[in-house]
């Protein structure tokens, strides 16, 4: 059922990382409808069969300095593109399909070259691969929780002089990279030890799906077969080829934005009265992969919630100026329009959030509940996706799997022990960090975080759906509201969102990694070693790479920048928010908030009564909402995307499915490592040549004249 | 032996109409090979059994309301896109395939429909599409040989002002619709009757190729079989496909070209530094699809030229501004810069054009010996493609269509009656609209005229090059001399040109159609009234053309317009050359003339000592000369078609020589048909709302600064 329900994945501006599992389920269905044509049907039911004869090496053999290399390379290179997808809009669409392509790329590549040389020790296995996989996205899913496009910025002075409002000095704290890879460190691996106990009762016991885990495990067991290894190398090219033009698409563009306002992002595809109201396509390569990635209906949301919101509301908002609110203000006001904007979008946000956290949860006492009920006969679980309920008899694929994850324990006083040594670190050093988060905030959060852990990595294996910044949302309520304005409570409850996010998102990632290493037979040991060190890496990696962007675009996290980081504004205003109350809002603006919050729980409401076959026709509140602030040209590069997949589906289905999420991934693979060195140019100060300018006709006589004289 | 010369087709700017062969020829050999599965070898050696059983219609029945009407449509669509590429760079590229497979297109769907609802009294024959084809083609031809492009607008003010030597008033005519419409009326017809009593020598006796006619035929009889109807189909969904692409994206281009130096034309693709070279990617649709037609080697000469002259030569003589001439003339003085530019230009053209104006004479009166010592063997004849000097017996093939054509006479005294007739007329009419051009004068062309009209045709029998501009070039010089500056002989010198020219290349292009006529068992009195019709309708249509674009466009003819006519400045440059001798040359030029028209008939004579099997590495010098004064944007852009065209036939050879040209004439029409709407918008006064615009970093900052002010 968790793939069922991928219509329902985005999760506070975050397209959950598990989207791309629509489309590689796809992918790993025609691999497989390819494998049938040699191998019987019944082999998907026993893939193990196929890999009876190869022997497992031991977690300690999993674990190879290849395999690192090749994940530190990787998880540079995701970092860039997920702070840049941050820095941009927040939609952060799945790269799995990328990751596990490209590290399986690297190592094949590297171990048939050692092979033919004579010089090969080690073969590469699945668990291998597993390894990797899971070690690139511990490290990218840094870039994400770290909170560089949300909390972590949030605290800055850029953003507080966006807000205006408890601007003291002590609810601001800038960037610097120091402080930023403590924090990281001292809050990143409890989330880890949190659910290390737990994962026989949810992989075992539980048979949680997890979507995500599931199709990962799929994708790198199909590699490994000699059908999936040719498949592979087609898509890879694929890949390759779009990672090119969309790199090369990015360097040429450059050379035309010599200033603000310049260049292809600011191109008026639809004439200047349109880009006014931000509708207009801006040829990023890196939107049109994420759209083809993404479900159509968060593509059409996203046109739908920028249509009403840039399209109808602002206008006739902006119609009232003096009157709702002070004239004059500017287009960038809190008090003003930009409130507007950003209040509505944060009560839409909350709604949905609200709505899906009591769904999830509800869901999780429910399955606990019929869990314990029925503790001697499992198959009865109606939620876990068994096999039938009258066959207890257990297959090949799970007695083989089954007995390889329950090999390699890790004892249950390691988990308890390191997480009570590494929280009592992080509440000695926090307070350290940030004055205004006393230590007895964080021993609560503590308290409460493994109970939460636990039902976001429950939740998660059910929907495939992480909430963690909803419970992030939680803690910035709470805290905040705890230590008020004045001592403060903006900053704490930001920082209390950083702990509180870190933890319930590591968790259920490493508990995603737990099934995709069952699946594949990689121990339970080396998956942990291998997200402990993703994780290391990530904690220096992220705030490196965002260090890079933060000096080499000063205006970062402006409304006007190509950075704006969009959701640092909102977080910061939910802080607020939680601390001050409603009397900020500007008039009017609580009556529209409640009006939209109510709407994202009733079209929520809508989309799970009607069920699957209408449910597509209602936008999902959350995708809507995000076009609210931010305007809607990503969400027409998006649709582009969308448009693209269709006509190729239509064109030549089987096609479109192989290769269309390995398109989409160099699409935005390669305009994302442009950042890299678009990044470094800034830094060393070099200025694009060109100018690439949009003038109106009238503006333009002037300007010549203005030239010519 | 004809096919095998299409590497030197370029004749005066102008691609020779004929061009296209080597892509049609390359279709027809295509839908052959598809016959070829159900249809014995040996058919295509008598095609004629194919339509054995088909009734050929009498000619009048082959002049069929409906094949006008088609035939006026599309040859006012083709006159758009001639004129256009007659006024952006002068390069025409064949638009038979276009032309032939519209015509079939519309007069096929219209009897089918007919047809279908049982109202067809006539069905569409071969016949009625040859008919169609030569009707357009000559209705296209006059916006060409018209000289709009050329000689014509050369007598404009905007031109002279431009050259400055020899501005009296009696050099100078503007356009003006009577007086040209009226000039082509009395000077087209001519070449008419010139050739009509020689046919049966040409077709039969001499038995010449005429490539262009040859594989128009073929593509017409191959429309008319049934794989052939078949191919057809899938060629105009793809023609199609791209006039519609190319049509959308000029009309999407026009939006962002509100002023001056704004839009994609504009672009420095390359950087500024480059684009102030005139090296940049126009995003032109048109000549991606003229690049697409033309052969490699001419897309290389371009830029070959290109690259010599604006990358090598005129940095290098720029440097000698105030040495070499004056300072501070600017980059548009004849007496600067710009001459280096012309002359240069106009002297490789010379050479060209004078090294093959020998070597077709040489071959024609080496053929014409041959044909009259061997006049009862004719079969020996070695440059006549005869089948085989073995086999006399005459094919099947040929013993059908020698008995049609040699049926349906046009009486010798028809012929020689029509041309005193209007020779007569057209003595006593043109002194009125040009003073200066005497009635002696057009006397002395007419008694030559015939001649050369005999001599141009059959050269373009042999070699499928058309001279039509060299002679008219020797006219300007011969007249133009006679007359004297001081009595306007500039403008004397070019009418003549225009006199010359429509005379001999209507006489090949009437020649060319009947060789098409008689493979299609098409009458010649059809032929000749097609294009009589044809013709007329041309003489009506191209300056009602010219004629828009001259009032829609105000900066028509000027170096720095989208319209430049760049051969407009070059023809009344060779007049004044005529007239003045070269005492109008900057220092040096003269030296740099005597080069280059050295360097051109060498080049020439290395390409023909060399043969077929290393011409192919050498240039044309035809071609190479022509962005010596235009620039290389447009070699740029045709160099971008071939290589699309390199890379298509690298991956699916069968499909790119299939559906090559029909794609490319898309994008050549859909463009040329989108400057109608364009100049209409114009004429209107509408401007285009945007203007993309192109600064340097630095004029960027300022014009930031005053539009912030």
């Amino acid at each position: 059922m968790g793939i069922s329900n991928r219509d329902e994945m985005v999760e506070k501006g975050e397209i959950a990382l598990e989207e791309m599992n629509k489309s590689s389920k796809k992918l790993i269905e025609d691999q497989e409808e390819e494998e049938k044509r040699e191998v019987d049907e019944s082999v998907d039911e026993s893939v193990e069969r196929i890999f009876e004869k190869v022997e497992v090496p031991s977690w300690q053999r999993q674990l190879t300095v290849r395999a690192f290399l090749v994940s530190l390379l990787l998880g540079i290179m995701f970092s860039f593109i997920v702070m840049k997808l941050n820095l941009t809009t927040g939609i952060i669409p799945s790269l799995n399909v990328a990751a596990g392509l490209l590290g399986y790329f690297f190592v094949k590549t590297w171990t048939t070259f050692l092979d033919k040389s004579g010089m090969l020790k080690q073969p590469f296995t699945r668990q291998e691969n597993t390894v990797i996989q899971t070690c690139v996205v511990a490290t990218s899913g840094i870039a994400f929780s770290g909170g560089f496009g949300s909390y972590l910025f949030g605290m800055s002075s850029t953003v507080a002089d966006q807000s205006k409002e408890d601007n003291y000095m002590n609810n601001i704290k800038n960037p610097s990279l120091g402080w930023m890879i403590g924090f990281l460190f001292v809050v990143s691996f409890l989330g880890l030890f949190s659910v290390v106990p737990l994962r026989k009762i949810m992989v075992i016991d539980f048979k949680l799906t997890y979507p995500s885990g599931t199709a990962t495990a799929h994708l790198i067991n199909s590699f490994h077969t000699p059908q999936g290894a040719k498949l592979a190398k087609k898509q890879v090219r694929a890949l390759g080829k779009f990672f090119s033009f969309s790199f090369l698409w990015g360097f040429f563009q450059w050379f035309f934005t010599s200033g603000d306002n310049c260049g292809f992002s600011s191109f008026p595809t639809f004439g200047l009265q349109a880009f006014q109201n931000r509708f207009y396509f801006d040829f990023s390569a890196t939107y049109v992969g994420v759209g083809m990635i993404c479900p159509y209906i968060i593509n059409i949301s996203l046109l739908v919630g920028a249509i009403l919101s840039w399209g109808i509301m602002w206008p006739l908002i902006e119609k009232k100026e003096g009157d709702w609110y002070p004239a004059g203000l500017g287009p960038s006001n809190l008090h003003g329009i930009q409130g507007y904007r950003v209040f509505i979008a944060i009560a839409m946000i909350l709604g949905d959030g609200l709505y899906n956290f009591f769904k999830v949860l509800g869901r999780t006492i429910f399955g606990l509940y019929q869990q314990f009920c029925n503790r001697d006969n499992r198959d009865v679980l109606p939620l876990a996706n068994s096999p039938s309920p009258v066959t207890p008899s257990i297959s090949f694929n799970d007695q083989r799997r089954t007995k390889l994850f329950l090999e390699d324990r890790i004892p249950t006083w390691f988990a308890v022990g390191g997480y009570v040594a590494i929280a009592a670190i992080s509440a000695a050093t926090l307070p350290h960090i940030f004055s205004q988060l006393k230590w007895y905030y964080v021993l609560v959060i503590y308290v409460f975080a493994p109970a939460l852990a636990f039902c976001n990595a429950y939740g998660c294996g059910l929907t495939d759906w992480s909430l963690a910044s909803t419970y992030g949302k939680l803690a910035i309520f709470t805290i905040g509201a705890w230590a008020g304005a004045a001592h403060g409570g903006v900053l704490a409850g930001l920082a209390a969102c950083g702990v509180m996010m870190n933890i319930v998102s590591t968790a259920s990632d490493l508990m995603q990694d737990f099934k995709t290493g069952y699946m594949t037979l990689a121990s339970p040991r080396s998956m942990f070693v291998s997200q402990v060190i993703g994780t290391a890496m990530g904690c220096v990696i992220s705030p490196c790479v965002f260090w890079l962007f933060y000096n080499a675009f000063p205006d970062l996290g402006k409304t006007t920048s190509k950075y704006p980081a969009p959701f640092a504004l909102v977080y910061r205003n939910i802080s607020i928010l939680g601390v001050q109350g409603f009397s900020a809002l500007p008039d009017n603006c609580l009556t529209l908030c409640f009006v939209f919050f109510a709407a994202a729980i009733i079209i929520n409401s809508g989309r799970d009564i009607l069920g699957k076959k209408w449910s597509w026709l209602i936008p999902l509140p959350m995708a809507m909402a995000i076009p609210f602030y931010l305007g809607s040209y990503f969400a027409i590069d998006m649709c582009v995307g969308s448009l693209i997949l269709f006509v190729w589906e239509k064109t030549n289905k089987a096609k479109a499915d192989a290769f269309g999420p390995a398109v989409a991934s160099g699409l935005i693979c390669g305009d994302g490592i442009w950042t890299l060195p678009s990044s470094i140019l800034a830094l060393a100060g070099v200025n694009p040549p060109i100018c690439m300018k949009f003038l109106s006709s009238g503006t333009n006589t002037k300007v010549d004249t203005f030239l010519g004289s």
